[in-house]
């Protein structure tokens, strides 16, 4: 099965076209994890707390939430400890039935993209996610190690247009913008790939943009799209209605939204805590989304 | 003392604007790598040998060449024994009175990018190289983080203009394209910050565009170039005469044509082999940059 499939049935089946995002700030973990031995004065004591962060996430999010995002660069700080945690992790994520999107923005060419791809993406490999997110600065050819694994039901995304106030200017300013040349690729190559109504390449548009959503939807009709920004950042189930396609085609993702329910809480209770912020998280998105 | 002057007193000892890439494929070790235990089979025996041979490079190049480039994706592709292992090589390079520029092309935003930043830039971090190479996609913003260190020294690498030959498309066809953007930031940047000739935000221009060269001189000439596609990959010291400011501003890159001297080489005297073409490698760029 595609990974256009695979996501647009998971979503159905929990009901809510939603991903949260794992994003282990050392300083804002429940206070019963920072209270762990060596912690926030050795990597490897670190990397355990974000782990068992992490993994208690999961545990509470996975009936909730279509898909998991680790977002590599809060494991990759702690060394190879944190990597060795978010290995753990997403395999995890995956034994609880939840989407994995590994957010790495890679982007590289020839067999080091290859290399990245394999590290990333395959099942026998160190990670063995289901999607990746990926930056198209070096041109499409950077992205195509990554489709030959599609037959595998494996997917990226693409960034497109990013959420934070400087990207327009390089990103998106002037008709020869990158941003509209890689969704243009990005909907012939699924039109060319996909045998469903979507193709294995999805495409990061930020939430909060709404009055663009409406054009990139339309560039990019069979593409899935992921969508940060709501929540903490900023953005509201209104702003996002536009990113669907009826109800599918987008998942949408918060991570400090659910991850860190009250801030300085000492933690006693924190799962619960996340289980209720998620649902939220999964009740606002549904009134947009069905 | 900043990166930039750094880097130009480092280039100025060693009588080299060179830089030599680890890319350990697996596949090309020498055959005494090959035959230890359980490579080609287990990860940890994997990343093991890798550690060995870029270590072992390391050792024979570091009186011929200013600086190393490990590639991140190939450490990556052997998950957190390949992370370990990439570690130990950035400190044994260091060690060594090495440059390191580690090949990342990393690009994020807010405390994302500053987790990138630190576990790739700080010396209390996991890696502590000197330098990292950034993918602009996402905006100025995105590598601002990265520039918080400069005064400690670290620097940046930011893709302009890449070697492979599909790049154009997307980064510099037409007025609005996104290479000239970066450089003309980049310029301005390293103006406002550099005390001396160069600043510290480096680019990466590909080696194989010598008609492109002089105009990416002129348009950032306070910025370090970093040059791959040198050897192996198809560019020769004329083609890179170009990237260079009077001898200094360019610091040449190759990978694959150092590190692998003889395809199936049962690899007894690899050592030999290598520091021979890093000679080789040093003497070709000595000829355009004194």
């Amino acid at each position: 099965m595609s990974f256009g499939d695979r996501l647009t049935l998971r979503v159905r089946q929990v009901g809510s076209a939603t991903c949260v995002g794992l994003d282990p700030h050392l300083s804002r973990l429940p206070g019963e994890l920072k209270q762990l031995p060596g912690h926030g004065i050795d990597r490897e004591a670190c990397a355990y707390a974000a782990g068992v962060f992490c993994r208690g996430v999961i545990e509470v999010v996975a009936d909730k939430v279509a898909a998991v995002k680790p977002q590599v660069a809060f494991f990759e700080a702690l060394g190879h400890h944190g990597v060795r945690e978010l290995e753990k992790c997403v395999k995890a994520a995956k034994s609880a039935g939840l989407i994995v999107v590994l957010d790495a923005k890679r982007g590289d060419i020839g067999s080091t993209a290859e290399a990245y791809a394999h590290g990333c993406l395959d099942d026998h490999g160190p990670m063995g996610a289901d999607a990746v997110t990926l930056s198209p600065y070096l041109g499409a050819e950077s992205l195509e190690p990554f489709l030959k694994r599609v037959d595998d039901g494996k997917g990226v995304f693409v960034l497109v247009r990013t959420s934070n106030p400087g990207s327009n200017a390089w990103q998106n300013t002037g008709e020869d913008a990158i941003a509209p040349k890689v969704a243009a690729w990005i909907a012939a190559e699924n039109a060319r790939r996909a045998a469903g109504p979507y193709g294995p390449i999805g495409a990061v548009i930020a939430a909060n943009l709404p009055g663009e959503s409406a054009s990139w939807r339309s560039a990019m009709p069979r593409s899935w799209f992921l969508v940060p920004g709501f929540g903490a950042q900023g953005a509201t189930a209104e702003d996002v209605r536009g990113h669907f396609n009826e109800g599918l085609g987008a998942l949408i993702t918060s991570s400090r939204g659910v991850l860190f329910p009250k801030a300085g809480s000492d933690g006693s209770k924190w799962q619960a805590a996340v289980a209720e912020r998620a649902t939220q998280f999964a009740d606002a998105v549904r009134t947009v989304s069905t």
